[in-house]
C-alpha cells in the first residue's frame, strides 16, 4: 500500500532522473530505493532532500556510522517503519556489528523509559543544566 | 511545577539513600539531580532504573559519548524537556564539541523530516531491507 | 491484521446500522469503509464519532479541503497508517491537486524538522508570542 | 505563556457560562480550571468536549479511578504537561494511593521501553494475535 | 518484514533458552511469541527485559488486568503495532470484556483529543495542581 | 532555560549575520526571534533552514495562511511549545480569524481522537485507498 505510485525511470522528469543518477553514482549501485521513487512525484523536494542529506550525513565531526545510528534512533522513536528498515540496513552496510546493534537498542529502550518517568513526574530542570538561553 | 515533591536526603528511605550514595560515588559529586529525587518516592523503581542505566550506558561496543548522543536524540524526539537538558549537559561533560553538537542537531532534524515524508507517502519497504523476520 | 473483526451489515446492531445508513447517504455510495465497520463493535462511540466528525469537517470558516489537508498533516505526524491512506484519498476526492499535495508534504517535513531543532535547543518563547494566558 | 487569554466568567458567552455552571455543579467547587477558561473562546467545542467527557469518564465497565489512570498514561505518552498535572491530581482526588502511582509509572515506563524495542526490530505480529479484521 | 531474524530454539544461546523456558513455565504454553525470539539476539537485554516485566506486571496495588489496559493505552499512543496486538490479546486473556474494551478505547480517544487541545492553546498549569516539586 | 545561549548580533559570525539581515528584510522588522538566535551557533544549518523555509512557505498551490495552519497542526501534534507559540502568532499575523482558529483546533482534536481509535483497532486499509505504490 502507498499513497503515491513508485515511479520507474521512464516515468520521472529529467530533473528527477538527474537525482537518481547522483544516487546511483554515490552508492555504486543501479538500485534506487522506494523512498526516492515515491518522492520523484515532486522533483523540487526530491532535489532538496537529496542535496541536504548528502551534506548532513557526510563525514564530519561525527563519523558516518554514528550519524546512521542516530538516524535509526530518531526513526524508531518516530515509529517510521520504512526508515527503520532502510537505516538499519545502512548502518549494517557501514559496519555496525551485532554488539553495537544490541547496545543501540538498549540505549533507545532505556531512554524511552526514563523519558516517560521524567515526563510523568514533570521534574523541574536543575539550574546547573541551563546554559543561559533565557538571557537575551 | 511537578506532580511529586523532590525529596531531600533526610526524607528518603534507606534503600533510596543507598542509591543516592552510589550516584554520588559514580559521578564524583555530592549533587544528586532532580530526576533521582523525584524517583525516590518509589525506591524499587529508583533502584531498578539506576542499576539498569549503569549497565546500558557503560563503555562497550559503543563508546559512552555516542550513547549519550543517542540518548539526546531519543529525548528530543520524545520531547522530554528535562531529559534534553540533562543529557545535553552530560554529553558536553563527556567531551561533545560544538561541531559535534551542530551535526547531532542536523541529523535529528533531517531524520525527522524524511521520517515524515516517508510516513506521509506510506512507502513500501524494499525487499532488500528485510532480513527474514517473517520466517519463523 | 486487526484487534477486532470488521462487522458486516448483518452483524451490527440497529443503532450501528443507522449510522451506516447516514454514512451512505452523506457520501452517495453504498461502500462503508473499514474504520466504521471496526468501530461498530461499540455503537455509542460509533454514533458519537460520526456525529462529531460531521460537525467538525463541515464547511465553515475553513473550507473542507483545507480541513482535510489538516487531517492528513495530523495523521502523518501521529503515524496513523490507516488515517493517512483514507484522508489522503479524501483530500484527492475533494480536489487536492498534485501540486498541492507536494506542498502539503513539504510543509509537514519542514515543520517536523524545525520542531526538532527548536525542541533540541529548548528555545525560550519570545515574549511577543504570549497573549496573556497566564494572567487569570 | 499561552496562545489564548484565559477567560473570566464575565468575559465568556452565555453558552460557555452554562458549561462553567455544569462543571461547578458536577465537581462541587466554584473553581473552574484553566483548560475550560481557555476553551471558552470556542463555546461549541467547549460544550462538545465537556459533554463527551462526562459520558466517557462516567462509571461503567471500568471504574472512574481506572479511567483516570488511563488518562494519565495517555497524557504522559503524548507529553501533555497540563494534562499530566490535572489528571494526576484528579487520580489522587479519586483515591489513587502512592503505591498505585508508583506502579502506574512503572508500567508506563516499561511499556515505553518494550514499545521501542519492538518497533526497532519491526517484529512481525504473531498469527495468534489476529482476530480476523482482514476478512471483510 | 523485520530487521532481525526470529530465532528458533536451536539457534539461541543457553542464556536465551533459559529465558524461553521461564516464559513457557510462567504462561503454561510451549509457544514463545515473536518479540522474545527477536530479542534473543541480545541475551542480556532479553534477560533484563523479561525479569523487569515480571516485576512490573505482577499483582500489586493495581491488579494485572488494569496494568494490561495501561499497557495497551501506552502502546496505542506510541503507535506500536505489535504491542497493540499482543497486549490487547493479553488483556482479553486476563478477562477484559467487550464493554471494558469499548470504554478503554473511548478514554484513549478522549484523552488524545483533549491532550491536543490543551497543547495547542498552551494552557498554563493551575497552581492547585502543583505539589511542590520546584521547592528543593 | 535552554541548552544554548541566544546569540546577540555582535556575537554571531558574518554568515549568520547575513541570514539575520535577510530575516529582517523579509519581515520588515528589526526583531529577530529566539529560534534564529539559537540556531546561529551553527551558521550552516541556520542558512540551510532559512533558505528552505522561504521556499516551502512561499505562496504556491497552497496559500501562505493555509501553510501556516498546517505548520501549527504539525507543531501541536509534535508538542513543540515554541513552534506552537510562534506559528500561532504567525497565522494571526497572516489573517487567521478567531473562527478559523476554533475550527483549526477542532480538526486537530478530532484527528487525534480518530487516529488513536484506528490505531488501537489496527484497522486494515481499504483496497480503494491504495494507489499502486507496491507495484514497482
Amino acid at each position: 500500500m502507498a499513497t503515491v505510485p513508485l515511479l520507474k525511470d521512464e516515468e520521472v522528469s529529467a530533473e528527477a532522473l538527474a537525482v537518481f543518477d547522483e544516487i546511483r553514482t554515490a552508492r555504486g549501485t543501479d538500485y534506487v530505493n522506494h523512498f526516492w521513487r515515491a518522492l520523484a512525484h515532486d522533483p523540487a523536494t526530491l532535489r532538496a532532500t537529496w542535496d541536504r542529506l548528502q551534506v548532513v550525513m557526510a563525514p564530519g565531526a561525527l563519523d558516518p556510522l554514528v550519524k546512521e545510528l542516530l538516524y535509526v534512533a530518531v526513526s524508531v522513536t518516530n515509529g517510521c517503519d520504512y526508515c527503520i528498515h532502510s537505516h538499519t540496513a545502512a548502518a549494517r552496510a557501514k559496519g555496525m556489528t551485532d554488539a553495537q546493534y544490541g547496545e543501540l537498542l538498549a540505549v533507545i529502550g532505556m531512554a524511552a523509559q526514563t523519558n516517560q518517568l521524567v515526563t510523568a513526574m514533570k521534574v523541574p530542570v536543575d539550574a546547573m543544566f541551563d546554559v543561559g538561553g533565557g538571557k537575551t
